[in-house]
């Protein structure tokens, strides 16, 4: 059996410009590892409709599930939502189950639903929200393709309530090691290592702290004794 | 005069596990915005083949340059400069001027330069060499394409290597504001500055900080007078 695979799409010009860092990427590919489901691509684009349509079918045809972060707020730079409407064809506007959701919240919190915050309620046609239990205004999931807010506390929540919706495969189980001599040094080792134990992956990352070069050799698969197995060997042949 | 136009490729199975954080996304793109480069895409694969081969070919046709970051080490999972020269077509071996600075490097520091090191000598034909003063083994460019490791300490060794020899377009400014209302209540003002300066961009970048949502609203362009006469207009336009 192999495991369900996904990408994600990362959309907004602040990251691409430098001025922030993307937060959701790492948070995401936590969650999906853990549950099975292999992140094999992340895609940022800036906020273009062109650049997020064909970034969005394109994932969508690759992948079997797609993660989108960003722009589905109020403001005229969020277009996330119609971007990915047009892409496959769904009709889009304000939906009933949607605005019921936003009239609810800003009379619970006496602030006023203007017509920009009523944008939050455009969902497309055919898709199925995705709870927003921090600011209410929902995400959605139109086919395999799962549109939630850049905010990192509202995307992890949204990351929360779609994943249990999901079904993964086997969860990624990893052990490593940490190897203070450069790279260049084990690489023989871990090259036999990868060969003998083909049904697991054996990725060596490389460091420079204080000016001295280390490594740490990371041993991924699904089986925990095979994992146990490798990494015994590891450490035997490099005397650690 | 448009901008040049640039994408970023990062190559590592350890940032789509969840494993590790990248730094190279965000320093690259600081950079490049200092220098008048538009940093259009990223893309992150996994240390596959076919994923490298087809993300590069890809946006080195989308894009005037490409940036690598990752998979250039002496380990049997580093395997980004063979897939770059599949990409387009460029025998790859061991090439003379890059073995002599490692033979150089390693008399130096009295280590051995064992085989797996001298695999960071296998260069395309036709390739720039991209200097490492960190530690020696070089980067390369290969037509549009700017080849470069992934330790964030030689990663930004070898932008700055790199970066000089291209050529920049007027850099990208900015001013910003905070402003202490969510985003749905400025939206109409941030709209309809939007509108009247259209050689600007405008974004809107919200958060949560307290439970209180707020809004950073930042201003870019070439023209640095024509920022300032935004950000003043919405200023007294929030009463800031």
């Amino acid at each position: 059996m192999t495991n369900p695979t996904a990408a994600m799409l990362v959309i907004g010009d602040e990251i691409l410009s430098g001025r922030t860092r993307d937060a959701n990427m790492h948070h995401l590919a936590s969650e999906l590892t853990k549950l099975g489901i292999d992140l094999e691509e992340v895609r940022f684009v800036g906020d273009t409709e062109a650049a997020i349509e064909s970034a969005a079918r394109a994932l969508s045809e690759a992948y079997d599930h797609v993660f989108t972060s960003g722009g589905i707020g109020p403001t005229h730079d969020d277009i996330t939502a119609e971007c990915i409407a047009r892409a496959f064809g769904a009709p889009i506007g304000i939906r009933d189950d949607a605005r019921a959701l936003l009239v609810a919240h800003y009379e619970r919190t006496g602030l006023e639903l203007n017509a920009a915050r009523l944008r939050m309620a455009r969902i497309p046609e055919g898709a199925t929200l995705i709870e927003n239990p921090v600011s209410t205004a929902p995400g959605f999931s139109l086919g395999n393709v799962h549109v939630m807010a850049g905010i990192p506390t509202i995307f992890q929540a949204m990351v929360a309530s779609v994943l249990p919706t999901l079904t993964g495969g086997a969860p990624l189980l990893s052990q490593s090691l940490r190897v203070n001599r450069g790279e260049g040094e084990i690489a023989d080792t871990l090259s036999q290592l990868a060969s003998d134990f083909d049904d697991l992956s054996v990725g060596c990352y490389p460091f420079q702290l204080n000016g001295v070069f280390g490594a740490n050799v990371v041993v991924r698969g699904t089986d925990g004794t095979r994992i146990d197995a490798a990494v015994t060997r590891l450490a035997a042949e490099l005397a650690l």
